[in-house]
């Protein structure tokens, strides 16, 4: 059924490919709405008022926790009072990984505490902890080449720094050191390890995250935690002095049954077209230090706002149904996402297209979009409207954001509204990750640019793929 | 003997009067060889090196520790390989006090943890911890004006901001929250307190430091720990919903029986009159959580690195002896400068002139005296010698440093060179005080200014009381 209408679309848009080409893609009294909409955003708080409460009411909210519960709560609660529909939650089971106790020390030769924090997913050193030798190592890569079996009872350390950017880019290659270490080093037979912070800042936090995800999970690896780059740096200046240097780790995680997560849905149901889903979305869980209040509180407050100022901007719906997902379980390996794509299965071809909100509270300073290679130019036009907003026009190579990984496999197109995320490393999974390091105003281009992209998007009958 | 030189200067000065007041206090070729150590100085690394050694080697080192005494040896050893005379460390007894567990959460409404830390001195809540309704209070006074016994089994808030200023001014005031909440708190019949770090930053670390000295202890007040900013702020807004907010604290700080510390000394004795002392000291203890880098490892670096730097700068020893004084147990109580002070009680009169460095490790930019009303002229003088550094010459109620307290209550006169300290208090007494928070090169202007300094008081025949 939507394939045939999809198919329909396209065979019109041919034909009257020769008369449409100077035709711009939205008329002017569709830009004049749109900017209206973003303008009434800038002035509107209620994106900050949101994220405000869901970082002081709930705090850290774990997957799988009663914390995450009560963030599901506070969602259906607000979304509701906001006057949205169907708003229901879509639940599913989740490994249940609690940190536990976790500290280490150098014992020698120069004695004294370093500051960790156990990598989500990591097994128990038991009470008693692990001693060994630390054996440091530039890369990962460089681990991967020690033969097998070299390092029998070592500590690993692989000390890779991150490299700051506007776009996230040196996220990617740190993230491997963090889901891979732990089993690479075990497969050589060390004991423990160490990662430096997958993170940008100097501050002495270390940043958690997942290991490849449990869920994935095959071996069980070796416990494995993150130093604060303050910690890595201070262990490379003890082995700097060419003696052996011996550490003690304790770290007590544990591994629970599974427990209950969940997605936390809303719409606006679409007046002409309401089979039609625009999804913009963000994830509800967070890291269990922070508060998560860039990652991912700032999304959430931002797509809820974003869906709310719409509504409110528009005297009836819009054609389409705007579906707000707040996803569980992000964190600790796109299990919302996952159960998500897979309960929405029938319907992905009617998923006109999808977005997420993970990245913090930076500007947007970009608008990039996968869509069908003849559609690139809708991207450039829905860019030219947010172009007061200090937008340009990005690639068609759009990530979406982590939730849309199989919404993006299934073929469904995803957009970035790409924020600036030059600090958001210095923050993202440390226990410095509040409220205070998103100055109230800070999410007001963010909502504007989400409530414009989403008039554009579902109040037409353009198709993206 | 030192009074009657010291009068027979000032009748010679009196006497020449009318003749000297045109004449500059220091010659040009004492100005020009004092410029010539400041260059060298900044082109030395050496005080960098000394502080990376003893952060990386020695770590936090809290007053009583074995820490502590591995600094004294490394201190020792250190300036033996630098060729300073009368090495030698004046040991005393110190109240040996030792973090425990700490943990903070708010039980209802808002279950969520906060991130506190234990402040020195204060009592433990036993295992089982404190639990109560939060009551809160702007400042120190507001806690001091409420009524005997209105604060019975709850828990206090004290939630004082503390000002940001180059000279620290906003540390006093901060300060005496820091010292006086646990004992007001307690007379009220509150069972724990907390208050809001003595800091500047809004990361996520708590201040440490210690309460009214245990030295001096008369009540053992009731636990107390301090909140870092971002938990302040999210106490507060609990707090702003209107309910009663309940929260849990455990603590288990220890108070041991006394144990040695000691101060660090060592000279370049005096080609002319080495009976006459010039002190230029800093702590060598630090607190527990960080690798005191810039409090007070800076100030160990910058005083060494500085009097050595004068030793290489002349081709003899100066007219009078340089004593480099690195305290013991300053945190705890300024429990080293006191034993100094009875130690050297009978010298007093010859300690000609007498300063810490213990702000960091900022550029200086001031130069304070305390000297006699008569005296300050040469203040200014020396200041004028410093001027190519970006110092200016400064007022005449000189602190001279937390360890200068007894030397300046004796009457010796001190000098303040006054580092920029905007950004100290965001690193002060946390676990976030490392040494990658002092970039190379940092200290060079402080052991440039320090060892003009010297020069021009150890080398001189002026008198300043």
């Amino acid at each position: 059924m939507r394939y045939l209408r999809h198919t329909f679309a396209v065979i019109v848009l041919a034909a009257i490919a020769p008369v449409a080409i100077s035709r711009p893609v939205f008329s002017d009294a569709v830009v004049e709405s749109a900017t209206q909409m973003m303008q009434a955003a800038r002035a509107d708080n209620h994106g900050y008022e949101l994220l405000q409460s869901l970082t002081t009411e709930i705090g850290p909210r774990l997957a799988g926790t009663p914390a995450e519960a009560r963030a599901r709560q506070w969602a259906v609660a607000k979304l509701q009072a906001s006057g949205f529909a169907n708003v229901r939650i879509d639940e599913f089971q989740v490994p249940l990984w609690l940190r536990g106790e976790e500290r280490a020390e150098i014992l020698s030769p120069f004695p004294q505490s370093l500051t960790i924090a156990t990598l989500g997913g990591s097994v128990s050193t038991g009470v008693q902890g692990v001693t060994g030798e630390v054996v440091s190592f530039d890369s990962l890569a460089a681990l991967s080449a020690a033969p097998a079996g070299s390092l029998q009872s070592r500590i690993v350390f692989v000390d890779e720094p991150m490299a700051r950017s506007r776009d996230g880019s040196g996220y990617a290659a740190a993230v491997a050191k963090r889901r891979m270490t732990a089993y690479l080093a075990a497969e050589k037979g060390a004991s423990a390890a160490l990662i430096r912070s997958v993170g940008t800042s100097s501050h002495r936090f270390a940043h958690t995250g997942q290991m490849r995800a449990v869920v994935e999970e095959g071996a069980a690896g070796i416990p494995t935690a993150a130093l604060t780059a303050p910690d890595a740096d201070q262990l490379q200046r003890a082995l700097a002095y060419g003696e052996p240097v011996t550490m003690k780790i304790v770290m007590t995680p544990e591994l629970l049954p599974p427990a209950t997560s969940g997605n936390v849905i809303a719409e606006i149901v679409g007046r002409e077209a309401p089979d039609e889903i625009v999804v913009v979305s963000a994830h509800l869980d967070s890291w269990d230090q922070g508060t998560g209040a860039v990652d991912d509180g700032a999304g959430v407050a931002i797509v809820i706002a974003a869906a709310r100022a719409l509504m409110g901007g528009m005297e009836k719906p819009p054609r389409r149904t705007v579906r707000i997902v707040l996803f569980g379980a992000e964190e600790v390996g796109l299990v919302g996402a996952r159960h998500y794509a897979q309960t929405y299965a029938s319907t992905l071809e009617q998923h006109i297209v999808a977005t997420e909100s993970d990245f913090g509270a930076g500007d947007i300073w970009r608008f990039d979009t996968r869509f069908g290679q003849d559609k690139i130019h809708l991207g450039r036009a829905i860019a030219q409207v947010l172009e007061p907003l200090g937008i340009a026009p990005g690639n068609n190579q759009a990530y979406g954001g982590p939730d849309m990984k199989y919404l993006r496999e299934a073929g469904v197109p995803v957009v970035t509204l790409m924020q600036d995320g030059s600090d958001y490393f210095d923050l993202h999974h440390t226990p410095n990750d509040t409220l205070d390091k998103v100055p109230p105003g800070a999410l007001d281009q963010n909502v504007a640019a989400h409530v414009a992209y989403l008039y554009l998007v579902a109040n037409s009958r353009l198709y993206f793929r």
